[in-house]
């Protein structure tokens, strides 16, 4: 039943050895550069019994598996599921949407064990991963959905695996900047997975600026049914970001307390989402794209501070305020910064993760620099922001100001690696589509006949299969 | 494209201004009582550091969040996509199902963290919470969501969130008078959760009665793809339940055997739905209503007596026949009540939280009755029902006795509360919809355009989008 | 709107009194085998206390309960999700994929939880069961659905539970085989559960061998909404296979070398698969079959190893050979036993859990060949391998020698095993469909009606409902 659905597919989107030359390559260059690098740390490493008489540890319960591995795989949900089948939304994009995001995030999660590993775990020539380098490499790869959330539907799945590699080459460098040598906290990643993330990928976008875009517009909405698979995506999202943000804090009082600052943070949003849905609107009718986006930004909100005494109800009120600014920006900014600005941001990442993530690095500075020995407690004050060694003389104001520079910081990276990236990109060699084969899956899956004509087919079998 | 869709609209359902009203002073209120209230509890505290010294504890995997933490997680899991998907299988009420859980749940998690706060919670003027307040209140706000399924479709959101209100009031109230006077054990609620929250909707909807509500008949049914979006919450429900009732029980050995007897319940019940299920249709075909439902009354009904002794075979008798009873219900029950005493359930909540509920408080009642010192050993008979202080001289047979009045108690809360929630949602201001549009997720939300007329749009390029 | 959709049913597929009559019967059998055998082992038994004494513990988290449980619950979802969903892709027959793989997983894991714990867990005449009962029965049932796969669409479920009881019953002799006389090594069960699980599957297939399959070759393909649905089992199942693997591995640096040589594996499988779907399709584009199944060969591959000193290297080469072995497969193999050795493989159970399941054996032969103490460490080694009692004195030589006679152990169990199975569920009693009705949902369930006349009845309300 074959019928000339692309008609003036003027671009070449053959993928048969392009993709996977890429593909293949890559792996074996991460096969070598894991056989070289990297090594069990040492928790998982078979002599664990050895180091646990070392440690003075009396039971294996004690393992940093047993502290981490519940949110690696909420963390490992989110990125998978959760991005991916947010991005579902788009009449025929679903394919793509999760099927190409699996692929650049398992592609990145190994380029980021490596990438992160050199900057933080490396020892005597070897990189030492355990559970808590598992999870980083996943929230590496969070940045990399993110981006991906703004070219959704734009690209060839060979110009994501290219993204993917620069940017969490990026990413890796920026964190190492952000929490080395800043010494800035940001255990949930608003400055470096959200707001590094987000202006990244609206700056390749703009980048790729496509002005024949409206081509495609039959394509950019939803259906009923690719609604309610986002709002998979959605609840995964919401549900674990408790996980999400507590997932590489301490032991102890600090996991706690990241998962319910996160846990409130997100329940005020859905609120103020929800109300600025009904009221921005003339019908007062709410809005599926809000709800399925703006009630996920009180999670990014909370990503530096979720740590810190931010107290339950600071975090409704940054919850509260995140959503609303995340939903104003769906109904007026995205229209603006398309036609005004030529950024085409498919899915509204400055809402979700740009804006909120902005809010996020902001609050946290602001809560590190509020911070007193009274609320945390003499060793609790030291232990939350890591005042020890050359940090010993660091008073909170000062660590507000490091906050505040890892902004900056990741926003200066962000613009810097977007523009470069997204020249690569521009480049005719990757694939893409034209603008009237945007977000159609037909162009890079083989798409199963349509449901219509099949039931067609299957309840009037006196007719003809194919019309 | 517009259509005009809902001809003879007489209600007025504009929600513009009055949702984001109910929204944005509701949550301006929670973040001025969470500023007055609610604090971290020692666990969560930055002066964890001390508190570990004060209470002798060597590690940090001491702290309840590693206890606890995963089954809340599971359960978080239930809240939002169990219930909330469960209730995707009407045809046209996806949005709502998933969307107005998403926004009720929201909102009572963080009403429910202040009563269950005040009332368990309390000290020294402030709210202390940690992880199983978290899970207390979704387990809560899980009551809701249970009497949200016997009114689904049928009412606005303003209504729902006014009956969170005062059902998250009740419901601790109620939780208060069973657990602290009457001292009775009901881990995984079948009295405070399922008893209370089934009746309580039962109630309501039937002071809401309808008469004309066939009008709406044929958007009461499912179709195909709404059945296995339904699949999806049943099933998060099925295999999350060994959390739901293990997650506020005992450390050790009653954690664990909460999960072992729920997991046997649950399997046992699935056969036994499936079997009546068969049996009771004509044409001996299976009815997906009772496999997305009744499969699940397993769990109910071991709520109050998994984490006693019930034993796996135990488990096995209670699951077997609560899903027999659940499946019954479906076929002969909820008709009668439906042409008889004007109980309209939507989702026939009666089979699967109410009927299945009582089984589960008087399984509990007589579980308890029979315990001995032998089986439980002296100390954990002591631990099991916590006879220490005033309790000390309490008997099986007495404590069975006050398990029984929980139920009575739960019951009568439910009457009552219901009938007084369901006049307040009968007057006219709330913005519910006419006979004719229940079901029909139009009336408050953006649908995008059918399916059907995007697929024609699409794929007959010769023909105008509108028709 | 009773349409005569199924004519020229030859076959007689009522299930009336036949379905009920086994479900009872069998349920009633386990509450009596239950009732004789199964009780609480000392870590969920109310004596706890008093073990806990006994056995010098310091705290409620050296219960194995929290070692487990969080894995135990994410296999879980693999098995219910996972299996369930992954097989909603064919076009009309999601509610018995979801819902034959419930009924048949629910009766499973009961009647594993007897025959593994009659091998395993007797002690004076008692099962005791705890939370590693519930993995291995999970386990376990993995196998039946893993051959329900080569079967699906084209049984009844009352030949489903036939074949669940023998097959639970031959797993669990393999796995005695296997890990007791052997002395094997095998915990995610690269041999166990899939490599004996996928042939026995395929030996039955091989036995019901239907000439006549292509009259409902039109219901073996998939739309697009299908697609997706099966994209959530893909993911659950890839998601959470580092639990999987870890599940029952030893506490402390095992469990957590098994989860990160399982995660480097099965993302590096992603890579090969993406690169080989493209590379074998004439057009180059990808085939949902492919990224749906062969992305988890990764998992299976590294089922026997995941636990030994694999290294994350040595993962990613599994990971990536299996990706490739898988893809191929799906394109060159099935059609091939199809049409020459008539073994008609719906799910192409062949491709991604027979053949990996062989490499994952051989693999661990290989590895558990290849270890030295300078590797594991002298404590390590022992503890890895188990060499002690009379198994002091195996070599790793002699240690990968006995892995590789538990392949070919496992093997002649699954053919021998298969086709009794397969000559039994071959008996005209069962109520099987006749070769035009297979994939069709109608068979054995009440389907709603059709998307296509609701959504003509619904939105042209000038026409009859029923045409």
């Amino acid at each position: 039943m074959e019928r000339p659905r692309h008609q003036g597919m003027a671009k070449n989107t053959y993928m048969r050895w392009r993709l996977p030359l890429v593909c293949l390559l890559w792996e074996v260059a991460m096969i070598v550069l894991f056989g070289v690098f990297v090594r069990f740390g040492a928790e998982a490493d078979a002599h664990w019994e050895e180091e646990k008489r070392e440690m003075n540890l009396t039971s294996d319960i004690e393992n940093d598996f047993y502290f981490r591995y519940p949110s690696f795989q909420d963390v490992h949900v989110m990125i998978f599921v959760g991005f991916g089948f947010l991005m579902t939304f788009l009449k025929r994009y679903g394919f793509g949407a999760v099927g190409f995001n699996f692929l650049l995030a398992a592609f990145g999660i190994q380029w980021a064990l490596l990438m992160q590993g050199w900057f933080h775990s490396f020892n005597n020539g070897k990189i030492l991963i355990g559970v808590e380098n598992l999870i980083n490499a996943d929230f590496c790869v969070g940045s990399v959905c993110i981006a991906f959330g703004a070219i959704l539907g734009k690209t060839s799945p060979i110009q994501l695996l290219v993204m993917t590699l620069f940017q969490v080459t990026l990413f890796s460098v920026n964190e190492y900047i952000l929490l080395n040598l800043l010494h800035v906290k940001d255990a949930g990643g608003s400055m470096t997975i959200h707001t590094f993330g987000a202006y990244f990928g609206l700056t390749v976008t703009r980048v790729l600026y496509r002005p024949n875009l409206e081509q495609s517009k039959d394509k950019q909405g939803s259906v009923y049914h690719s609604d309610l698979f986002a709002m998979i995506g959605t609840l995964y999202l919401w549900m674990y970001w408790p996980s999400f943000n507590s997932a590489i804090s301490d032991h102890g009082d600090a996991q706690h307390r990241s998962a319910i600052n996160t846990y409130c943070s997100l329940a005020a949003c859905v609120l103020t989402t929800m109300a600025f849905s009904s009221m921005l609107q003339k019908k007062g009718k709410l809005d599926m794209v809000h709800i399925q986006n703006a009630t996920l930004a009180g999670g990014v909100a909370v990503g530096t501070s979720a740590e810190m005494m931010l107290t339950p109800y600071g975090s409704l009120i940054v919850g509260s305020i995140s959503g609303i600014v995340s939903t104003v920006g769906y109904v007026y900014f995205t229209p603006f910064l398309e036609s005004r600005l030529h950024i085409q941001d498919t899915c509204g990442i400055h809402n979700l993760h740009a804006m909120p993530g902005l809010i996020g690095g902001i609050v946290g500075a602001i809560t590190a620099a509020a911070a007193t020995e009274d609320v945390y407690g003499k060793e609790g004050f030291i232990k939350a922001f890591d005042f020890t060694g050359v940090y010993q003389t660091r008073t909170p104001s000062i660590q507000g100001g490091f906050q505040a520079a890892g902004i900056v910081v990741s926003l200066l990276m962000a613009f810097a690696g977007g523009a470069i990236v997204g020249g690569i990109l521009k480049l005719p060699i990757w694939g893409d589509a034209a603008a009237e084969n945007c977000f159609e899956d037909g162009v890079y899956w083989e798409v199963p006949e349509d449901e219509e004509s099949d039931a067609y087919h299957m309840h009037n079998p006196d007719k003809p299969a194919s019309p």
